[in-house]
């Protein structure tokens, strides 16, 4: 058996684990063969690969990144596409493929099997954590812990400085960083994209910081509305009320508290720091446990099924019900953080 | 509602984010009052409380410990305890007690509650994740990263060296720490005490790592115990064969390993670090949300309760059933891991 | 002897072990009283005070931030503000100030003592490393393991995607951030204020590292500046060409990059991370020593003074000397560096 | 040219770092090529080497540990060790060594140079700072680090069970280690190998800890010696009275410390986590300029020297005497931190 393996979507701390637990488990319990295909499903499209052994994934388990790269090729848009996949397998002799990657990296390996009975597996990837069949995915925990350390780090020049400051996580469908590193950071406001905001509330929490004598931390997801409609559009392109906006809403947030409290804000974005760099020890043992179970998957012949993690165990859904649904934050999940607001 | 708090047995990081939790929704919520009681079940028992408000947990999320210590009395063993503690209860006008603690200071809750009607609820603590009722408890993510860091810099001393690096982590009963850590970290053999180990078997482990030209890493939780019989005793005192012992199992292991392959190895014990400092922010966002859930059990005069994590809910369970079972690495879950040894 | 304390200009990790040497070695060796002066000039200005004794220090050593507050006062430029600083003085029976701060508030003590005999004594301040009179500074050291960690993590984006990196540290006027951290996280170009910069060389080492196939990290002071005459302007005002700038020169530069060499690029603007959160050992070694010494020019009487390191000895330089030169990076440390562009 | 680079004793982190500054360099700069000889000295006495190009030291700045390995052959005590290096270097057609590490390391190169004229440059190492020569080496900074992280770790168990906490630190002959990381720890008692220590103060200082509430940590070096005479053994030779120590001088005192007070005190040796890892900044930011100097004083034949750190400045230094004399901690030094203990 030669099994094809890929990564695909944006780059999320935990892919090289997944790699090396897929080679290490493949070749050791079942003698399979592997192949790594670079770039996301640029790879098997363009027959762009790489050996995949033992000695080439020594190492790797603690760093970031992918060693196979990444792309947002979508065969399936491209015409031919399918067909020129089947040739490359064929020519390699490529008996099955695991896809790691988020929504449409899984979505394309759902249909190449469901659709055109090529061989999948599939890794759920998302940074974000948003996907309903897994309670968690790998790379979360580590951008969780990189805000969380942020978060503290600003605690002290707000509080030296009797300033707001406010932090920009990733997350534009779904609140899941804002909420979790809030928390864990003693953050005074969490917005997140579930719930358009009251900016006006938003600065009553922020007074209420400052009358006890501390300084306000508002953490904001990048996805976040203001409740009055104005769109926060990051690109400089007109808001459905006509107006250019220039900056995130980390940004616009700032200017608003300081313009309607009068006091001093200011904005930190986390941007890309958040998904780079050496994965936590919880990302670590999830990702290698996906990898490890994704090789169970396809010893069993198990295709077009995810691995997910349910409690504390790993289990197999099916690939086109696994992708089907964003998972968000719910109002109660928010209303829970909410008492700790302010 | 005057509510008392306390916490018992080993710090652990994020005792104070439980605190700070209950403390903060307990006023704002319900508009509650607390006494903060010292030093675990010493603090009812004696009187030695502190206040507890919101502004006394200000600043707590993040530090490790706990504000209002902790220790292993247990008042069901000492004359008069249980009526001492009413006394003192009701010299307070005290209505409830949360206690945060493992299975000595719950067992002490569930039978105060069970046996004398005391009103109890409880929060479960231990750092090594060995309760049945929860997915996991807090501190133990915190251990773990921690564990793994250690492990992430030995093995750039190993391969310079070319030696074997065996580090002993926390765990006398249950080797999730040592598994998860080892995990994470890319060891190349992890001993738990759920199974007796085989020594010859890791001195195979240890010379096929050196076969590939890499230096091994060998996890051992402190509790793990070598299969041909010999005890390992820290305390110098006899083992079941007579004989005296004056190192943990780490150091007897890594001599072991000398005597048998004739490589250098050396012993790191991690110790206290392992259960000291800030939390992670897994086990900040576990802990807020345990306080939170904990006070509504208060509310809802739900007593012999604890809280526990199942996936990603909080729910409420018996005190008495919770303690009960000790949560231990099953054959499988080890299987899982030893594919990754040598 | 009652001396008093503050705190001026930006938050700074090592405020807090400053203070605290300060209290703990002038009560224990020389019986001193203290008196901790709020928002730095402001302080002494309004009579706004806190006191400051050896309990009210416990703790605050590894707090980023200072207890004291800080602000931009300058008593220098308010009408009737020495004298007013002098009553002040005189109504707590304060003998000696101890001022901790950068260039302006050290500049305030150094007349204050010269032109008016209010005795004073310095200790230096900038996160940014640029005084010449002292060969560190505390909080340069965390704000260069900050960026430093930051670039680690960027590394495996680049790579995974493929894409240039652009990262925006701290530094106006000086290059010194940038250079070490810059220097320390293996970036492929780094660029300073003190030298402006050609983009077409920028481009030429972008592309150099994708020939070798690996992502280029791009490291850009705050300050750095196009040496083709575009001023780059946060604020939105008109550069000198009548061009409105939206962005800082890491965004600006990014886009240049993108549009020259046709490759994706991303910035990432470090900002207030760079100088909150716990001080890095070096720093609260640093600002421990300088606390330290700064009671005993107090004790010898030596106004006028602040305290500096000149490789591992601290020593006392005049205040007035010791701000009049900005230290930058000169073009021999600039070239040493640029060896390993590219 | 062709130039032999190897890595002599302990590993210590930014080896690798020094490594990747000199093939850079010297590659881009001077057209040098380059022979990495493994495991310190016997890589030439048995002309064991390995390529060094510029690919092969990519991606290892971050990298703790040697890529080169380590050891501590000495040459010059072998039969024939000088003719055997000069025929490999003459084989391979070497023209001159830089030799990377301690006294014993740079001793040989030394002789080489001023006994054999084998021309050699060398770059100090040592993870204890105790070189005379240079102000810093790199390696230190990254151990003080992580032992200040595991004292801040240790506070908060030290609280929350009101116990003493010994830390044994690295440190056989100079205590800079526990110097720096005590005072940046805050540590209540700092106990060095310059300074036999009173065990009768020292529980002084504990107590002194306790009375405002506190609980205290005792950082001790490894050589540190307690002065009533009796000498903590860690191999379990008899020492001068003829006992049999089984400890080293953590545990004793740990243990001295409970008998004398009353209270409870723990160990926590560091061992080899202090000195593997990734480097801190300062550490790459020093090893990387180490490095490019030493390639310099190759291109100028300034055989015999080494390069070291003098304030701010890479100075070069005569190899002889640089190792002659150990750089110790002054008693000065040591009573400007012991106005901090208790």
């Amino acid at each position: 058996m030669r099994v094809g393996v890929l990564t695909g979507g944006g780059d999320c701390p935990g892919l090289n684990a997944v790699i090396r637990a897929i080679v290490r488990k493949g070749v050791q319990s079942y003698g399979y063969g592997f192949t790594g295909f670079r770039d996301g499903w640029r790879g098997p499209l363009e027959g762009y690969s790489m050996p995949l052994d033992v000695p080439s994934v020594r190492g790797i388990l603690p760093r970031g990144g992918t060693i196979l790269g990444s792309s947002r090729t979508n065969p399936l848009t491209l015409d031919g596409g399918v067909r020129r996949i089947r040739e490359n397998l064929a020519k390699d002799e490529i008996d099955a493929l695991i896809a790691i990657g988020g929504e449409d990296t899984l979505g394309v390996a759902s249909r190449l099997w469901g659709e055109y009975g090529i061989r999948c597996v599939g890794v759920p990837k998302t940074i974000d954590n948003d996907l309903s069949a897994t309670d968690y995915t790998f790379g979360f925990d580590t951008a969780v812990n990189i805000a969380t350390e942020a978060i503290d780090r600003l605690h002290t020049t707000a509080e030296s400085h009797m300033r707001v400051l406010v932090v920009e996580v990733m997350g534009r469908h779904a609140g899941w960083i804002a909420l979790h590193s809030g928390l864990a950071g003693g953050a005074n406001v969490i917005l997140i994209p579930e719930q358009r905001f009251d900016t006006a509330q938003v600065c009553a929490w922020v007074e209420s910081r400052f009358q006890v004598r501390y300084a306000p931390i508002v953490v904001v997801a990048e996805g976040a509305v203001p409740r009055d409609g104005e769109l926060v559009l990051k690109d400089g392109s007109r808001d459905a009320f006509g107006h250019v906006r220039l900056s995130g809403v980390g940004e616009w947030l700032a200017k608003e508290i300081e313009r309607r409290t009068g006091k001093e804000a200011r904005t930190t974005v986390l941007g890309h720091i958040q998904r780079g760099g050496t994965p936590s020890a919880f990302d670590r043992w999830l990702a290698t446990r996906f990898g490890l179970h994704a090789v169970d998957a396809v010893r069993d012949g198990d295709w077009g099924t995810m691995v997910a993690l349910r409690g504390t165990d790993i289990v197999r859904v099916p690939l086109d019900t696994a992708t089907a649904k964003l998972k968000t934050v719910s109002p109660a999940e928010y209303a829970e953080a909410e008492v700790l607001f302010g």
